[in-house]
């Protein structure tokens, strides 16, 4: 398997692609845990450890779901909900504060063949959103639920509840001080208010695609802000026709710039190879203000990570290819 | 002007497009109040003239600003929110109930130059859902609010506070009754449960398109249910490199279609005309079983409507073609 490397000097897009080699019985999955101010210098040894094994964890309930033949729904669903229930991670238990001290999560999931979608935002006791995202997709009615509506649909679906002190970490609540002591508000500019968004991206056996994202949005936002991530096109898409899409940065301009449909797009109307698709739709982020990353999945299994952040939390494996779970830039 | 018309047995696409001949110095604006099940046979004339008189009142609301110079976010927002004030259509007053009994407003606001964007769900109080949207595109620092974070920003900057029940009208509270005895919640299917969202699209003279879109949503929705139309790419779109788009149907299809960056896509990364674009869009719709209809104006201010719906409230004007004003389908 041959990677090629990228790096621009204007985005610092840092691009790991996996040549179109995939048959029909392949399957393929790739995680992220954010993308952000990531640097070896602000991360100990032990964290670092600890942040790969929980990354590893996440990508082998994946792994093990699709080696068995199972859905990519399934793997995607399994390899969020693991992320979630790590606190190193920015979805579920180790989410981030909004500026009224609770805990908001947003997550969505949607599958490629039928392109069904479900989303939430706003949960606030809910265990899994990633879960509950899976329910309102297969169940509906709806697609979307914000606020209270959507745990009261999970109460009604039979979905594990909890205090919302339960997402709670010290962690996370000295950033929301730290940001209230520097009176700064949720300012969009700060990569590191909104790092650890997680998302997984997986094809099955069958050649089924699916994308799922998990997050706590942004440290100190305001209490009902929605940002990219439950947001089919912007933060996670998924179709059979050009790939699962799942991206984690500036959620603002991720909306704005539509990033997972303009990628598809891109690669479905423009034929552009999805890894050009995906670098010019991130420098586009760039130009209006935002940074982040994505994680992309072919029709075909063939899964790349772009970014244009110092790095990105990630991993990815596949029926032919390495087991891969990298942290930095430069990895 | 030419227009063509297209009626395909399929999928009653009706289609009706300016060749593209607007020079730099055009205004152009469409307008929309809904597409649905709109027959001669349930609109009585006092009906079908007063729905007309209101759409022409948006119409010329947006018309004058744009004839004076203005941008077209100003003229989308006067035309928006001049149909949100009109108890025919689904939007502001006269807009649906939910399952609750309550009236919950959605709304998107797009500009295509900086392609800056505010969106809001679930307004309870806000008296222009529109003029909310639009602030938050300006204002920040989130595009997208729901729920009382919504109205709470409103009263913040200022906008104007109503009771919830100054949205209400006896015929739509019939219609909440009428599916409650009829017990059937809040069928997807139904598409007279939905009728009437609200939007328009515009080309101010400087050559910058601005889409905003505004409804109540679903007849007996959850409450906290998302439709398409807050959300950019789906109901919402502005792309100073394709065009402004705003849509109107089966909010769960549209939203999983992606049905307006689909439209922007196909024309900017596959040179597909936009006419083509939103009939195989819409024709996807309804393959997903949905149906409803969009309004479309290119880079170069030629608009057209397309819908699978019997009919489509809808209007428009330009700096060189006629004013039209349009409710069923054969017009």
């Amino acid at each position: 398997m041959a990677f090629a490397m990228h790096r621009f000097l204007a985005s610092a897009i840092v691009l790991l692609a996996t040549p179109s080699t995939a048959s029909a019985a392949d399957w393929a999955i790739a995680i992220h845990g954010g993308a952000g101010v990531i640097e070896r210098a602000d991360i100990s040894a032990a964290d670092d450890a600890a942040i790969r094994a929980d990354l590893a964890k996440a990508l082998d309930a994946g792994t093990a779901i699709l080696k068995a033949g199972g859905s990519s729904t399934d793997a995607v669903v399994a390899a969020v909900a693991a992320l979630e229930a790590s606190p190193w991670f920015n979805a579920g238990v180790g989410a981030v504060f909004t500026s009224a001290g609770t805990i908001e999560l947003d997550a969505a999931m949607m599958e490629g063949e039928g392109r069904r979608a479900g989303a939430v935002t706003g949960v606030k006791s809910t265990l899994s959103p990633i879960a509950l995202a899976r329910t309102l997709m297969d169940k509906g009615p709806h697609v979307f639920l914000a606020g209270p509506a959507a745990d009261e649909y999970a109460r009604e679906v039979g979905l594990s509840q909890v205090p919302n002190s339960h997402f709670m970490t010290e962690r996370r609540r000295k950033q929301l001080n730290d940001l209230r002591m520097r009176n700064q508000g949720a300012s969009l500019e700060r990569p590191e208010v909104r790092m650890g968004t997680v998302g997984a991206v997986a094809r099955d056996v069958k050649g089924t695609v699916a994308a799922g994202t998990s997050t706590g949005g942004l440290t100190g936002k305001s209490p009902g802000r929605v940002g990219d991530a439950p947001l089919v096109g912007a933060g996670t898409l998924a179709d059979n026709r050009c790939g699962a899409i799942s991206a984690t940065g500036s959620g603002e301009i991720f909306i704005r710039t539509r990033v997972a449909s303009q990628i598809c797009d891109a690669a479905r109307f423009g034929k552009v190879p999805l890894q050009k698709a995906a670098d010019t739709t991130l420098a586009e982020v760039l130009a209006l203000g935002g940074d982040g990353g994505v994680i992309v999945l072919g029709p075909s299994g063939d899964g790349l990570f772009s970014f244009n952040s110092a790095g990105m939390y990630r991993g990815r494996a596949s029926a032919k290819g390495p087991r891969e779970i990298k942290v930095y830039g430069d990895e």
